[in-house]
C-alpha cells in the first residue's frame, strides 16, 4: 500500500489571517512533513499557503484542492494541484481527501469543511487560542448528535501528534 | 421571466425529527405553496418530507435534490427530483438552488447547508424553539465576519413572510 | 408518487444552433409539455432555450440546470433553476436528472452528457438530420460495450413518443 | 513554483483490459515517472492500476481520483488518493487535474473524460492499436468544432514525449 497519511489543514483564508496564524500554520505544515504525512489544503492564501510553505520547506509533499478550474490559481507551494471548478463546493472534497483535520481559526468555509468532515466521521483537532471556528468548537461537539468531539490542542506539534494518533486508532 | 421564488426548507432528517418538527415543517411547506413559491428540499425524510407534503397538499410545486443517483430514493411528495449522485456534497447544491432558506432544528448537514448559503449570501430565517442548528444560530451571525444575520422567527407563517421580504429586498 | 417524467433535451448551444435547430427544439419542448412530462435542460441558449420556450408556450413545467452559481444566468423560460456552480461538470447532473434524453445536433458538451447518460443506463433518442452528435450516433452504440443503442428518430413528435415508450418499458 | 506536470492516463477499466493494455499502461506510467511528471489516474483497476504501478516501480508520484468516498477503494499504487464521493461525475475532475492526457483503449467513461478535457482545452494523445476510444479518435477531432485534434502516437515513449511537448507549447 503506497498511500501516505493525508492531513488537511484548514482555517483563516486571506481575510483575517494574522502573522500569528501564519506562524502556527507554517509550523503545522512543517510538522506534518516531518511526520512523513502529506499536507492537503484548499491551495489558496492565508493558512492554506502558510501550511503548504511550511511543509515544502521541511521537504514534504503538498496537495492543493482549489475552487477554480485553472491550476495556476493555486499558491506556489503546492506540488500537486486538483482544480475542481466547483467553487466553494470544493470544501466538501477537501474534507473527503483528509484522513484527519487540523483547524486554525477559520470562518464559514472552515465550518463547512468541519461539517463535511463530521458527516464522513473524520477525526479533527483544533488549535486553541487561534480564534474563529477553532476557538468556538475546540473540545466541543458539532451538533446535538454528539458523535465526534473536536479535540482542542495547544500547539502545532501537539496537533500533528494527536491527529496521527486519532487516525491510526 | 418564468422563474418562481425558490424557498429551501432544511432541518432535522429522520433522526431526531419529532411530530412537532413535522407539524412545523408541514405548515411551512403549505405556506410556501400558498405564496406561489416553489418548495425546494433535500428530498429525503423528516423535515424534508413533511415540508414537501405540506406544499403538495396546498397545491404547490416541490423539488427534491437528493444525494443518490436514483430518483426513486426521493420521498413521494417531490414533483421534480434532481439526483446528484454526490452524497452529502449535495448540501451545497441545495443551498445554491435557494433564493432564501428556512431552518427548522437540524444537525451537521443543516449546518453545512447554512455555511454554503452564507458563502453565497443567501437570506436565512430560523424557526425558534425547534432545537438544533435553528436554535443555536437564531438571531446570530454564523462566524466572526458578521455578514448575514440568521433572523429568528416564531412561526411557519412568519418564516415565509419574512424570507420573502428578505429575498425581494 | 408525485414525480413526473423528466425528459432532458440536449444539443447545440448558441454556437452552431440554426433557425432549423431552434424550430425542432421548440417543437420537442412543446410535445414534452403536451405529454405532461417536465422539460429539463442545461438552462442556457440555443437548443436549451428553444426547447424551454416551446414547453412554456404549451403550458408545461421547465427546469434549467446551469453551470453558474447565479440563477439569473438561466434563460427566461425556466420555471425552476438549479445553479450548480460546477461549470461544465454540470453536464453529469443534467444526465442524472433525466428519465430519458432527446438529442438535437450537439458538440462536445452534448457528447459528455450522452456518456454520463449511458453510464447511468438512461434511454436516448437522437433526431436525425440535425448534424453533430445526434447525426454521428443515431442508431449506433456509444462504445464497444454495445449496451444501449441511441435510437434514431425523424421528428420531435416521434422523439417524444419513442422516449416515453423507452422510459416506461 | 512547486507544481509538477500532471499527466492523466485514461482507458479501459477492468472490463476489457487485456494483458497487452496493461503492458502499455505500465510502460506509460514508468515513462511519466522518468520524466519527473506526476501520474494522475482514476485510481481503480485496469489501465489505471497498471499505469500507477509502472510509475511507482520507476520511483514516481501517483495520484488516484476515485468515484467513492472511501480512500481504501483506490488501488494500492496510489500515493495520494482524492476520494470524490461523486460517482462517475469524478470523470470531470480527473480531466481538470490533467495538464495533458494519454488515452489507451477505453469506453464511455474514457470518452466522458475526453469530452471534459476537450472543453477545458487540454492537449491529448491516443496510443494507436489499443482499440476503443483511443482507436476511434486517434488523429481526429472530437466534434464539428474542430478545436483540438487528438494526436495519434505509436508507443508509450512517444506518447509521453509528445504530451510533454504539447503541454509546454
Amino acid at each position: 500500500m503506497a498511500k501516505k497519511q493525508q492531513i488537511l489543514v484548514i482555517g483563516h483564508d486571506n481575510a483575517g489571517c494574522t502573522a500569528e496564524h501564519e506562524k502556527i500554520a507554517f509550523e503545522t505544515g512543517a510538522e506534518i512533513a516531518k511526520s512523513n504525512a502529506v499536507l492537503v489544503s484548499g491551495g489558496l492564501k492565508g493558512v492554506m499557503l502558510a501550511a503548504s510553505r511550511g511543509a515544502k520547506e521541511a521537504g514534504g509533499i503538498t496537495v492543493g484542492i482549489i475552487p477554480q478550474d485553472e491550476p495556476s490559481e493555486a499558491n506556489e507551494f503546492c506540488d500537486i494541484v486538483i482544480p475542481t471548478g466547483m467553487g466553494m463546493t470544493r470544501d466538501f472534497l477537501t474534507a473527503l481527501s483528509a484522513d484527519g483535520i487540523i483547524i486554525i481559526g477559520g470562518g464559514s468555509g472552515t465550518l463547512a469543511e468541519v461539517c463535511a468532515a463530521y458527516m464522513h466521521k473524520k477525526p479533527m483537532v483544533a488549535i486553541k487560542n487561534t480564534g474563529g471556528i477553532a476557538e468556538q468548537y475546540a473540545d466541543k461537539f458539532l451538533d446535538h448528535r454528539n458523535r465526534i468531539k473536536i479535540i482542542g490542542v495547544d500547539s502545532p506539534q501537539e496537533a500533528v501528534k494527536k491527529i496521527l494518533e486519532l487516525i491510526t486508532a
